[in-house]
């Protein structure tokens, strides 16, 4: 079973055969042979009927499984499609920060009804969880760890796992606990693994931990297990100490990948999408892109203002007008190069606003040398297409030299803003990836044709203009 | 401690002090307080002289563990500023995965030196992965795992565990292979906490496992880990099935993050950069932006050509010269977007081949509604522009025309190009991301202003043109 890929694909045909004919026992085959994650891709693929049978016919167990690893807006879709019963007997069954993840992503009349449908013991949990702030730690907790105390020994808490251990999310980590619910250490099963049965709990403790309080946004609890990179769970504490529960990797890699889509999304100029791409409704798209699109557009519609004021300019050198584009854009591609480079190095820490100063000049440096080698490139253009055209008229060597100072000065100035408005971005306290890419450059096209004219005016005052 | 970044923030000045004053005492105070990473992370931090003498004065064990956590590049430094008894002692200790990921980033003859510093064991074992493919699951593996029998009980394979665990890079997954080291089952150390002491192997083994093949692209590992989300390693086998060692998940996060920047900068229009933004020398910095920049500006320069072949009609109505940066850029700014768009959901495994008549159909529409939401404003900024001032001419309504035409055209073409542009590229088996979103708009720039001004000849002629 070396490549889970091929196998998935050839039953898949067999699934579906197996759910249209309703067979059951073809249904728990197929259950049985494949892996959990295996067969939630394929359930994910299949049609809303077929998944609909799918998790009414198979048992509590498995469908409780196979649920919790589909993405939310298809759990939202088993929801819908399933009898209140088995939507009853899933969601009792749920780790209880995937259920959070599922509770806090519908609307609350729904929220609502699906806690009416938990048990006391389960509701209530439920809804302490969701108390905590939105995209705070504590909506990712899981309470279900193992506490452990410092009086006990090896062989002891061996014991307390094999009986106490199944329904717990991970027995990775162990946590000792004071008598009153605080936590003291956080153990590897590493270390008990490794140590000699009878030795004591206190002798393996070293009292180094780190935990994330359950108040702190989410963005610490990825921060941690980026930092932390071989643990699998980090407690969460309350402001006095208590151990209110665990956050497992798995939700925060989730988790990560989503705040580096919005990161994707935001550069190219698009709000943050809740759903893939295939699955968003054609109305939340046009919202999501038109939005950001006028707002861009309306921004970009001073170009024509500005260029407006150079009308006169234009008609009397039209020549002019031919590089207008290819300066602007210029200046709004290396503006774009800067954003990307300092909003990725924000994300991953290797830049803080502390830096600026360090950034402001070395981009200012690079923008001036980038700007000269693009000008020379223009200059040499303009002067060679000049010995066989006439395009560019008799005064085509101050055209060559209007080309040139355009592009250092709109590509040194592109590149300065596109990396220092993400860092501006950061000390008002917004997102600096917000600052999407097409952003700076419509800022850059606007400010660029100001550049371009007043240089033109400057060299060609008298000849050309 | 329950927040560590306070504690290191606090201890900085005194690791500083310490190694200042050489004061081996205090040193040692601050490795044992202070957990491996937070320590790691200050380490980072110093200057370069202060790093060597920490890595000469603390422990060779300490050395080990902390010059693992660190980045490749910061590895580097140290090696050339610690003495080679030093280096030889730590890259002797060095976690096989980790070595591989060092030697592969030097330059030839320091890899070679830095072989001839291991062991002989350990060397034969460094050659052995180097020999595996660049950016192969193989370069990412450790062969430090425990291998067990199936004839085994729980009882025996804990007790095997203590006695061998102790160097094994994880204890999270326990691999059994048959006589000649086939790999016939992973199992989670859950199972075994879980099971009674005298219950055998091979009826706790489910036979279902997910092996990486040492040969594949490294990808397969992110792709595979993204999936079994709470898995911490996965086997390596070869082509017959034999265990050769394990890949971990700290590695694989590293690796993810590493690829999810180079998409980002490819996005931006940058190649990908090997080191961290501040730490690339500006030699480096140019050649990774400037190469990328020329290619751009020489496509731009198609823009000069197109407008000189409507030189003409911009002499008799400079009217429309004005609006092409608008139009220009809005074609290129809704084409950022479906590519931006379109490029992570490929990432993210959301959209294949497959789906492209589907990226089709929902992306011209889209163009077209987005289009003709932005020509609409347009059109009404001529007409009202027009109330009161004359820039616009007599033939103000058919310029508005123009504009409303063009919009649509542009923006439908611009988003058609974004969002197939890159599944053409993956389609000719190229990187989707490097179809980064300044290439897709240069490209509708010099189209666009094609569209543009057949739309104006078309409406204009025999009026303003």
């Amino acid at each position: 079973m070396a490549t889970s890929k091929l196998q998935t694909e050839l039953l898949y045909p067999d699934l579906e055969a197996a759910l249209e004919a309703a067979d059951l026992e073809g249904l728990k085959e197929i259950c049985d042979t494949v892996a959990a994650e295996d067969l939630a891709e394929m359930v994910g693929r299949l049609g809303d009927l077929n998944r609909a049978v799918f998790f009414e016919k198979v048992s509590e167990d498995k469908a409780t499984e196979i649920f919790q690893l589909l993405e939310v807006a298809v759990q939202k879709d088993v929801i819908e499609a399933v009898s209140n019963q088995r939507v009853a007997a899933i969601i009792n069954e749920m780790d209880p920060d995937n259920r959070t993840a599922l509770l806090e992503s519908l609307p609350s009349n729904s929220t609502r009804q699906l806690l009416s449908f938990l048990k006391p013991r389960e509701r209530k949990q439920a809804q302490r969880l969701l108390d905590f702030p939105k995209d705070s730690v504590g909506r990712l907790m899981t309470p279900d760890f193992l506490a452990i105390k410092l009086e006990w020994n090896v062989e002891r808490v061996l014991d307390f796992i094999r009986r106490n251990g199944e329904d717990k999310e991970t027995l990775n980590d162990i946590y000792v606990v004071d008598d009153r619910g605080r936590l003291l250490d956080d153990i590897g099963i590493r270390e008990l693994l490794l140590a000699p049965p009878e030795k004591d709990i206190q002798d393996i403790m070293d009292r180094q931990f780190t935990a994330l309080p359950a108040n702190a946004p989410e963005e610490e609890a990825i921060q941690a297990f980026k930092k932390y990179s071989r643990r699998t769970a980090l407690p969460v504490t309350d402001e006095e100490g208590y151990l209110l529960g665990i956050v497992t990797i798995d939700d925060v890699m989730d988790l990560a990948e989503k705040e580096t889509t919005e990161d994707i999304h935001k550069l190219g100029g698009v709000g943050a999408l809740e759903e893939p791409y295939l699955a968003l409704p054609m109305s939340q798209m046009i919202k999501k892109r038109g939005g950001w699109l006028t707002v861009l557009f309306i921004g970009e519609m001073l170009t024509a203002t500005a260029m407006s004021f150079f009308e006169q300019e234009i008609s009397r050198a039209v020549v002019l007008a031919l590089f207008i584009p290819l300066i602007i854009s210029s200046g709004g591609n290396s503006g774009s190069q800067a954003a990307s480079l300092v909003i990725r190095a924000i994300a991953l820490n290797e830049v803080s606003l502390k830096d600026w100063w360090t950034v402001f000049r070395r981009e200012i440096l690079l923008g001036l040398i980038l700007g000269g080698g693009l000008g020379l490139i223009g200059l040499l253009r303009v002067i060679v297409a000049s010995r066989f055209t006439n395009t560019y008229g008799d005064h085509w060597f101050l055209v060559a030299l209007t080309v040139y100072f355009s592009l250092i000065g709109v590509v040194a100035w592109g590149t300065l803003i596109g990396a220092l408005f993400p860092l501006i971005l950061k000390r008002l306290g917004a997102d600096p990836a917000a600052s999407s890419a097409p952003f700076v450059a419509t800022f850059i096209d606007v400010t660029g044709i100001v550049i371009y004219f007043n240089i033109a005016l400057l060299l060609l005052s008298g000849k050309l203009l």
